[in-house]
């Protein structure tokens, strides 16, 4: 009924602006990847994040003007590396060269080692690896979106405690905002902590 | 040529996992959303990303049994609101309670605000709103995806810098990994500081 009138005011405590990719923060990553006679890539991509629980899957999208786009394309596999504040530098390399013109392996040093269910490397340095096979491909404007099951997790060693739970609190990761890239502070509370004391309360044998 | 022979083993440092959602750190943020008939509700999604910079546009995955499910597949409209550490535990709570049951602006004594472009509320207590229009909408399996267009950005002034900046170092943004609720940090680069110095020293006018 307002909406016929014309748009609504902002509250008085906001400014509207016009439509940009403010989600803040999302995830830095670097993609390896890999296909025949091509020299193996790394490509850093922000535009990443979780699309289904079962199976598991993420996507990706990347521009088709990157190196990678074309590697994927044929390869349709690839592996996330979530890199930890000690690889922020290579990371923010891995987003502003290319693959054509250089090795970014051999120009960050970054070492190269075998995924388990696919055939693109995975990054050693990263303490966390997603191997995955895409499913769906869809081109959006400046970007194309690889919608992709994961296929396997590798996991650093030493980021496992002797109870066998993944101690990401201890990784150092990064997150990626407003062109920022920020390390994670100190863990504040668990999923479902709003509620925690109620439920004990209420049913005390969960 | 090797795969013929089997999967290769796992570097030595590593373990591999059966496959599971690990990207870390992803976004937390409470979708607002409205249908006719229906009381508005918010629910909070951390499967959500960036997926095209031109036109900007996002995605949320929510399970077909969430209450919220029912009134994004109606109104094909919503609001991403990003919180700041001061409303995790409203972000929380949403995550966990479900809009059949409760009134969650009234629960979380959250305040609904009118959008600029949807008819869905935002929630002013947040420091960022994305109001955005589904495009696509993709069954995955456990999750739904809405591939939506991002049609406006509202910001609270406070954030907005004398220059015009948005200032979201200042906004105490939350991420989420593995079940936690991580503050940023301070924030360490830009994206191409790994670079700079060498631009600046081929292409002085840059």
């Amino acid at each position: 009924m307002m909406r016929a009138q014309g748009p609504p005011q902002p509250p008085p405590e906001k400014v509207v602006w016009k439509p940009g990719t403010m989600l803040f923060p999302v995830p830095v990553v670097m993609i390896s990847c890999a296909a025949e006679n091509v020299r193996p890539n790394i490509v850093t991509v922000a535009w990443t994040g979780v699309v289904c629980s079962d199976p598991p899957m993420l996507s990706i999208s990347v521009r088709p003007e990157r190196h990678s786009y074309g590697i994927i394309t044929k390869s349709r596999e690839f592996v996330v590396n979530i890199p930890s504040m000690k690889q922020i530098r290579a990371t923010d390399y891995c987003g502003v060269a290319s693959g054509r013109d250089v090795d970014k392996f051999a120009e960050t040093g970054l070492t190269p080692g075998p995924a388990s269910t696919v055939a693109a490397p995975l990054i050693l340095e990263c303490p966390i690896h997603l191997e995955c096979k895409v499913r769906q491909v869809l081109p959006l404007g400046s970007h194309t979106m690889f919608v992709s099951e994961i296929t396997a997790v590798q996991v650093s060693k030493q980021l496992i405690t002797e109870s066998g739970r993944l101690a990401v609190e201890q990784a150092n990761l990064a997150a990626f905002a407003h062109g920022g890239y920020y390390p994670l502070g100190k863990k504040h509370g668990f999923f479902g902590f709003s509620v925690q004391k109620r439920r004990r309360a209420i049913r005390p044998s969960k």
